[in-house]
């Protein structure tokens, strides 16, 4: 039977040392500030933009919440961000997606000062995946590399199989993953013989937004497995992996939840700090 | 014995295309033209240089070149970067690599006008490489792929394996060949057992630097191979793959020279072209 990658105890620990790093901002007066703008009323959004409010409140970090109808116009938008982008009180910008119809995303996103940028949406960051260069990258694969370092899982020379060729977790974690030296396949919809691949994976990364996809014969013995799936089903929320089968035959395994999501929103607030040491660094 | 991928015979047809589509430039009143800046007299650099002068020349797109002495301050390269950025009869700028160790590349990178940036070095133009949105991409990972296309190969479906992961063409290739549909793996350095990964291609993509590296016992039979390496050796210019040992297996190989170097130069005119139409587009 798999271990556990315990998300949620990891969470708990990376909470611990940002709680004491906002202190220590503090005490060189400066009080590091997450501004959240949400368009509309779309129920899953107002969900996570209260959940991150939370999370703020316990580590001490100040919460700026804009909510604008969801009629709002573009210009109006970028003005918003023009003007957050400007206040040296707020470090991290962050747009809930997804955004009205009415709006272009990526304009949008083009606008947030790429140094407050802590969803890692902006091109400058998206360029630094690929470059190795510093910037803030996206949460969800953060999340998954965290995982796998705070269990004490050695990525470099192993075989990564990630399966999922999304903006938002597959694409970056290809290059944040080769960073750490492993060898990286990517599969995707159009891979032919997808167990062909995941069978030879050491540390299989799942991203696929496809309910219990992996199933135990597409693993090999003693593989390290992350479900970086979120799916609602009527049987209730599941991961990609299959985890009642899978877990029989990995050695360690993620759960949803409980795994790389119970990471995202305490990664996002860890990017604040991160960001806001740029933007010092910068001001000088 | 393998089919060739021949450089050579493709950058001539493109050579012709891109003539035509200069001619069509001209007939609208605007001559297409292409700024290169060398820093210094290092042989190699004014030897390409020369040689892009040459291709210009034939195609009928103007070439400015402009030669700043070896201990030009950064200032100034900025300064004259950002002259041609605002000269609108300036279509394309590429300043030669390597830079005087004086300067910081990636200012100089992040200076020039991403629809200008033929290089591809712009920070936004590789994060479009991540994201797949219009933009500028590097001539040789960009020569790999026509080398395939061209010469009829299918792409999708097939697992390419990238040996190297260099800036230039190992890791931008990832994402460009992914577009295609293939199941990329990216091996390099730290891959402790290589053969196991390039004996799985369908497609092999060497960019690793090191001469010969690929032995035909790290090739299956009926492999298509594609060499990206340039290497100065006593017994001449090879590639990364020993050719000679290599055409006795694969199915399709490119020679250096006459393989993807061949055709780095005419798709670096080709990229002015793509930059002068999103200028068009931008300038509406």
């Amino acid at each position: 039977m798999a271990g556990i990658l315990d998300g949620k105890g990891i969470a708990a620990k990376i909470k611990e040392e940002l709680k004491t790093e906002i202190q220590q901002w503090k005490e060189s007066n400066i009080q590091p500030c997450l501004a959240v703008i949400l368009t509309g009323d779309d129920p899953a959004s107002v969900y996570y933009a209260k959940a991150k409010q939370k999370v703020c409140e316990n580590l001490g970090m100040e919460y700026r919440f804009i909510n604008l109808p969801g009629d709002t116009g573009e210009e109006e938008i970028l003005r918003k961000i023009g003007e957050l982008n400007g206040d040296t009180t707020v470090h991290g910008i962050m747009v809930e997606l997804p955004l009205p119809k009415h709006i272009n995303s990526k304009k949008v996103a083009a606008s947030i000062l790429p140094e407050k940028d802590v969803d890692g949406v902006h091109p400058v960051n998206r360029g630094a995946i690929l470059s190795g260069d510093e910037g803030l990258f996206p949460a969800t694969p953060q999340s998954c590399i965290e995982l796998l370092l705070r269990s004490g899982v050695q990525i470099e020379g192993k075989h990564v199989v990630i399966v999922g060729r999304g903006e938002t977790v597959g694409k970056p974690l290809v290059f944040m993953i080769l960073k750490y030296n492993a060898t990286v396949s990517i599969c995707h919809s159009k891979t032919p013989d997808l167990s062909a691949f995941t069978r030879q994976a050491d540390i299989l990364i799942v991203a696929a937004g496809r309910p219990k996809l992996v199933k135990a014969d597409m693993v090999k013995p003693g593989t390290i497995v992350v479900d970086a799936g979120i799916n609602e089903t009527e049987q209730g929320m599941c991961g990609d992996v299959d985890f009642e089968e899978v877990q029989e035959i990995a050695r360690l395994i993620s759960p949803v939840p409980g795994g790389v999501g119970s990471l995202t929103t305490t990664l996002l607030l860890k990017n604040v700090l991160k960001g806001l040491a740029i933007q010092q660094k910068l001001s000088k």
